[in-house]
Parts: C-alpha cells; structure tokens; sequence
C-alpha cells in the first residue's frame, strides 16, 4: 500500500458529539480506518474496527448494551478495548483482539486517532477557547465532499474566493483587491488580509445590525486565517466600525466571530468537513446560533460544486503543475507542514496491523 | 479467467415461474451467464444466451412470435437451441450457434443449469414434496443482495441470528442459549437446536392463533436447517404445545412449516434469493399463505444490509481469518462439501465456451 | 494512451446553439476532452480547456464578464485563445496557455474541432442546405447514450431495426422485406431502400394528411441513408402517392424530410447525440415542427435501451465476431472510411499536448 496523503498519528474530529447518542453506535470512515463509534459505561465514548472478528459483520449496525457494542448479527458483545468480552454459549478468550481507537469526547466532538495506538496522547488535543468559555457560542454542521482534504485547506488559506462563490453574502469586490499577507509559525500558518473603510457586504451588515449597530457606515473588516495540523482552519473574521482599530476595536463597535473548521479525510478524495461560527457576543442567544449556522450552511454549501468538479480535473491532469501564487501562500505553506509532518510518520516506520488477531480459534 | 467460486454443473433456480409470461422474456444473469429466458412453443421454458449473433444485441429486450425469440434490434428469430431459425431476407443457416441452456420449469420455478451442458441431467432437479403433495401449500418471493452467496447459506445455517437481526418476530434470548448441533450425512449438513418448555416468540404465536392453538402455553421450539448442494437450505420450524413430542407432535398440538430458500449466484458477490415458506396445515387458505408471506419478506428483509455490509468489510479485509465456531459448524460443513463440488469441476477441466460459434460468415 | 477509436482532427457538433447562452459557459466532453464553451464578445462562441491554470478549477462552473470567461473560484479571467488575460492583483503574463479549441456557430449548432489545433479548418465544415435554405425548416434535440459512437452509426445505416423498434410509428413489415443496396463513394456511404406500393404506416400516414394528401392509398417510401465523416448520417425518407416517380415525385404527391444525426463520441463509450428532422414542406408552420419534433423525440428514444444494452454485451464478449450481413453494409463500410482516417491520424503522428504550459510560475 502506498503511503497515504494524510497524517494518522494525530488527532481528528470523526463526529459531533450528537452523532452518537443512545444505543446506537455510529459507523464511520476516518482515514481509510472503518470504526464503529459508541457509548460505553457512563455514556463514555469508545471507538472499534467496524468489524466483528466472529464473521466480519458491521458492528455499527448492532446496539450497545451494559456498555458493551453487540453485534447485530449473532450477539458477540465487544468492548471498548477491541476485545470480545461474551457470546452466547461461547467461551471468547481466545478470540483474537481488534484494534481499537483512542477517543475523546471534548468541545462537543468526538475525537479520534486513526493511527499508532500507542502514539496518542490526548494532551494533543488542541485547546479551543471559545468551546469552554461561556462568553463564546457555537453552531455548526457537518458536510461530506468528495475531495482531497487538501483541496478544503487551500480553499478555506485563501479566502479570495469569497468574491466569487459567495458573491451575494460575505463575497465583495474588496477582498480580491486587498493583498495577503502570510507567515510561518512553527507549525502554524497564518493568512490575514485586511480591508479597511469599505461597506459591509450583505451577511456583516445582518451581523452589524444583530449586534445592535449602523451597517451602512464605513467599516474596517479583517480575515486572519489559522492552519494548524493536521487539517484545522480558525478563521477569525469580522468587521468593526471604521477607524476604531479594526480586529483590535472595542465589542460595541463591532461584529466578530470566529470560522472554525475541522477537515476530516474519510478517504484520499473525501472529507468530512466540520463546519461551524463561534462568536463572543450574544452567547445566550440561541435564535442567533440558529439564524447564523443556517445562514453559514447555505453560504458554505456553495463550494462543494467547487471542489468536487476541481478534485476530478485534478484527477484526470494528474501532472499538472498547478500555480503557487501569494493568495496560494496559505495552503501552500499549509501542505509544506503536513509533507514534513508525512515524512516523519515514515521514517519512523510504526508498522500498524489494522487488523492483529492475537490467535486465532480453529475449528 | 479465475475458477469461479460457485459449482456451475449443477442446477440453479433462476425464476419464479410467473416471472417469465407471456411474449415478454426475461433477462437474468445467473453465474454470470446472461440468459434470456421466454416461453417457447406450448408455453415451454427456453433459455438462450442474452446476445444476439447477428449484432450482441440483448435479446431479452425482444418478444416471442410462434415460439421463437424475435431480436428487438432486426429481427432475428432465435431458437431454444441457440440456432437462429429465420431472418429477414437472409439465409442464417451458417450462422453460429449460440449458447443454450438446460432448463426446466418444476414446483412453480424456473431451473437452469449453467454449466457444461452436455452433463446437465433433468433426473438432478431435487425433489420437493411440499411443491406437489396438496396437503402444502407454498408462498415466496425474491430478493436480490449484493453479497457472495456462500454468506447466505452461513446465514441460513446459523439461526442464532434471529434473536439480532429478527428480535421483534421470531427472535428470543433461548435461541442463542440453546447449543446446536451439525451433522454431515453424504452431500447434506443438517444443524439442529431445540428449545423445550420455552414461551413463542410473536410470529409464533400468531400461528399458533391462526391454526386454533392457545399460544401463552410454554412449547417446544425447533429448527432444523438442511443444506444440499449447491445452495439449497430447508429448515423445517416449528412449536408444539410443550410435552407433546415437540417436532413429532401430533398435527394438533403444533403450528410448523419448511422455510424454503435458494440462493443463486449472479456474480461472484450477488445473489438472486429466492425465499419462501412451505406449510402443511390450511393449505386452501390463501389469504394465510398472504399473510405469511408479507411477514416472512418483512422478516427476511432485515437480513439484507447485514449481508451487503458483512460482504464490504470481506473485501476490505480479504485476509482475515474468519473464526469458526460451534454455531458456524453448518455454514462451514455447507462450504466444504461446496469446495469438494467445485474442486471436481476444475478437476474434470470440462472446457466450456461460453460462446462457441460453429462459424462466422464473412462479409 | 491507446488511440482514440474516433477521429479527433475534425468537426464535431459540441451543442445546440441556444445550449450556450447568456453569461452562463457549458462543461461537455467531447472526444475526451473537457471543454467550457461560452460567448466572448459580439456573442462569438468561444471554447477552452474546462480547467483553470491557477487551480484547476472548472471554467464552466464560472461566468463570462467583458468576453472573458471568469473562473468562479478565485476570478482568474481566461480569453478565447487560452491565455489568462486578467487576475485581481496578479501579473498573469507568466501564466501557462492553456489549450482551446477551434470552435464556430453554424445551422444553429455548435462546432468544434477536438484534436490538432493547427489542422481546424473552418471550410472542413460540411454545407447543410436545408439549414440556410427558407424553403426549409428544422426542428431537433439532443439525447445522452451511454455506447460506442459506431453502434449508433450501425442502427441509422441499417433501417431495418425500425420493424421491431419503432414498430407502432415508422416501423411496417416491408422494411425488412425489401432488400438494401449499399454503395461507397469516395469518404460517403449510401445505403438505400424502396418499397413501392404498400400502405404507410402511421406517422407516414399523418405526414400524409399533415400535407393535405390522401393516407389511406397505397405509396412509394424511399429510406436513403448517407454517411459523412466522421460521425454525420442524414437520411432522406418519404413516401409518395404510388406510381408517381417516388422521391422524384412532385411537390404535391409526396410527403418527406431529411433526418438529420450528429453523433459526437463523448468517450470511448458514451455520445451525445443530436437527432433532428429537416423538411421542405410548410416551413413556417412552427407548430408542425413541434409536434414532429415531440413524435421524433419519442420514437427515437426508444433505441436508448436497445444501444446501452448493446454496449454492455459487446463489453462482455468483446472477442465475437459480429455478424456481417447485407444489411449491415452501411455500418460497415461507414466503419472502414472512418478506420482509415484514424489510421491517418495515427501516421500523421501529430504530437497533440492536451495541456501545454508555455511556462509555469514558481512561487
């Protein structure tokens, strides 16, 4: 097998945390892995191979019961550590053990590491403020896309094409006139581009006017995009009102919000892309949350068109030598990290057995 | 071209005998031959290769005029021995020979053999009792699942799964407390489990009900499932009044019948599922016959996405040794006595062109 | 690469003209290749590779603005020529010359010439009379079929399938009672067919009466199928009232029209095919021509099925020798003319680089 085009020794967010509720286990592809996520013992969350090792059944199509995953075909009751704990009239010690993931629950997600088992480390995970702090709120939702996450990286480092594929919300003639600016810091890249005294387009002048302020005043409005690995993109965006210090403006002369998206490979050309506003004003105000992650849905649903139909051009030019221009300096520099990042995985060589039968029973 | 994983010297149920009225054929792969069934002379079942030798078209898209399989493209008449028999204007008796097939309608269904067809032997077709004896009577119907047949015979040689996948009608805990027990007489594997002094489960004792019976009586539950080759599996169930001989009880203390099912590879991982329930009490009633099988295709319906997802992890894990315990006993025995069949086969080296053109005219 | 199985250094209808229309490009493979046609300035249609330089975008999914053609992604403007004439903030001189196609409006359709760029020649266009002349009026459509582009050449050259496909409107016995004459002329192929005095069937009977002539007296009806290069069949049909000189006769005895068939191989295994009906009587009658248009429609997509199912036997079996029958003659020399100029294609060894960057642009 070739080496994938992802990191797998690393953290991902496979589901919201209300994908998976109850009884019901999720069945999800996370990097090539298929895993079947559930609810154990006091509701933790556990993730498996989405296969009973009895007679490779799906085990997300079974149930969970006493906190163990029972696999909907012939009662093998699994648990969170990939071994199997009962089966009827069965003695199951001898069964061989399947992998099992490590998982966390946390900022409303579930998060997973599809690799080295033994490499995860949940201090890892990255620190989101505005989940823990109750001056933030958040909505969001969830797409899938048939394309190279990589593809989702460079769309949401470049926001240029806001102009062209939100024309009628948050796309404006401005920012495609307003240069980029991109830097490098250890393994995080930042894009900003700043447009100052210019008119809120449709989706910030709503903002401006939720937030109780004029819209149709000059403004300053600003986009510092945030990569950081493997595939997470925090954009912080807003406007304020003009000459009060754009990003650095008080709260009640301005609208701000932060674009946060996890981009999840499912497989070399498919993503689960995790989208959602965080925003540090209103935060009670759970109509708002719904009014603007209706509103983020429609706007973000305008790519998917994009970036399938650029994925398959991709795919039949595989050799073409695609421009690197500066409003490419984002996802560029973004890749560079994850290449380094690839390379390492490599050359460290873990062998992972995606299935390791401790023994097998024989008949 | 790999041996295929299925016998093909053997017979098959292609259709429902109903399925092939009329003028119109039927155009059905079974073992991945392409077969035009039609209603030949006297209603007499014909089967041909799907492909017309005048220009490939399917001939399956034509219609039958005077017992002949009329080409829908020009018109080609072709015969139930794969010789063309008239055309238009053209002298066709150089043209090839097609392939013919085997073929014979008995107990309701279409038979074909698809295999080497100078072995094909009428005196193989298994006898039904229950398909001609007037005390039974029989409903079915078919399914088709992309999942490779030999899944299908597991499944069905395996009734542990009705307490997962049937819970609500024929599934109970006792069935999967109960041990089970395969025996191997010659080409047959017979898997039996009896369950004493137990209360039915709702299917149960809805016939219980239907055939006068109290039903909140503790009964004697079995199933004992039948496989012959290639992939033909009766299980005669039942439940009588507890005490009473359970199986061997007499007509009145129990509600019993034949589940009938054959499983005809398409491909290699597709089938054709013809599922039915063979009964001998009421048999005049046909509104029960109705009854049981809208339930029984309920029911059966539900083993669908096990099978096709089972059957997608296979692929995806082609290496993984499936574990073989008492309860597979019967799928295992079934799979060896099918290797037997198919090592012959290959053994025998039978040649058999899949189109053999006695000769070509040239142009 | 293998060689294409169509010619690629000709003209190729790629689209009705009013398929491209406004500020809105059209994305369609042709021969292979993926083509955005728009309308540049003064409405002139203009056709490039469907994959922007920058990223690979698609073209099509854009808007044209000024002539330019906008990529709807990041708003690079690409010309007629291939050439990337604008970009907000970006120098666009060192950007790659993507290719474009010759293209040209005529007789209401689209051209294009997918293959050697130096090689188009506008006056390699064939003169369609009927589509210049007042006297005559043309009403058509456009189905996608998913079959080699020489089926559909086969089916228009042999009318005999008319019988059995389209047996309730054009379709009568005496097609395939009457013997065909084919002939060769030069790179044109004449397939030709009369049946004098016989009763028309019903569409010929309602042209008859949409013509205010007598339907129910016998005719003479005239099928006379002409190949062009590389994919043109247009078929001269009619009947006249019997012994009046048949498509000889005049005016006012005859009811006829020329159908019109482009076939343009999308891929290997797929067309777009544009059918139409051209006629020289009662011209200005718009609703006439709707309503031919509408039966043609219907008629001829009932060849759909027949075609797509043909593909597929042919792709099962692809070593059998079709047959080659008189009534084939059409089809098959059309087959040998257009064999010969791949063939030429091929010895002409014309290097044709699908994307050729004059230069790329490091970053």
């Amino acid at each position: 097998m070739n080496q994938p085009t992802y990191p797998k020794n690393t953290w991902y967010v496979a589901a919201m945390a209300e994908e998976v509720a109850g009884s019901k286990p999720l069945g999800r592809q996370v990097c090539g892995e298929s895993i079947a996520f559930y609810r154990s013992h006091k509701n933790e969350i556990a993730a498996v191979l989405d296969f009973c090792p009895h007679r490779g059944a799906a085990l997300s199509l079974g149930y969970v019961e006493d906190g163990l995953l029972v696999c909907g075909y012939h009662g093998l009751k699994m648990g969170a550590d990939g071994k199997t704990k009962e089966m009827p009239l069965q003695r199951v010690k001898g069964f061989p053990c399947m992998k099992s993931y490590a998982v966390e629950e946390r900022y409303g997600f579930i998060w997973v590491w599809p690799g080295d088992q033994s490499l995860a480390d949940k201090a890892l995970i990255p620190h989101l403020e505005w989940a823990v702090n109750p001056e933030w709120a958040y909505g969001g939702g969830l797409y899938h896309i048939n394309c190279d996450y990589r593809l989702m990286i460079d769309n949401l480092m470049d926001l240029t094409h806001e102009t062209y594929v939100h024309a009628s919300s948050i796309g404006q003639k401005e920012i495609d006139e307003s240069p980029v600016s991109t830097v490098v810091q250890g393994e995080q890249v930042l894009t900003t581009r700043y447009m100052d005294n210019i008119m809120a387009p449709p989706f910030w002048k709503a903002a401006l006017r939720g937030n109780g302020l004029a819209d149709e005043v000059p403004v300053d409005r600003w986009q510092i995009c945030r990569f950081t690995p493997p595939s997470h993109v925090m954009i912080d965006v807003g406007v304020a009102h003009a000459g009060n210090g754009g990003f650095d403006a008080p709260a009640d002369k301005k609208a701000s919000s932060t674009v946060v998206d996890f981009i999840t490979p499912e497989t070399e050309t498919s993503i689960w892309y995790f989208w959602g506003m965080a925003r540090n004003f209103k935060p009670d105000d759970q109509a708002l949350t719904e009014t603007i992650r209706e509103g983020q849905g429609n706007i973000f649903a305008e790519d998917l068109e994009v970036l399938e139909r650029q994925q398959q051009n991709l795919l039949a030019f595989p050799d073409y030598p695609l421009l690197k221009l500066d409003i490419d300096a984002g996802g560029v520099q973004s890749r560079r990290i994850i290449d380094r990042i690839i390379a390492k995985e490599n050359a460290a060589n873990v062998s992972v057995q995606t299935i390791a039968p401790l023994q097998t029973v024989s008949f």
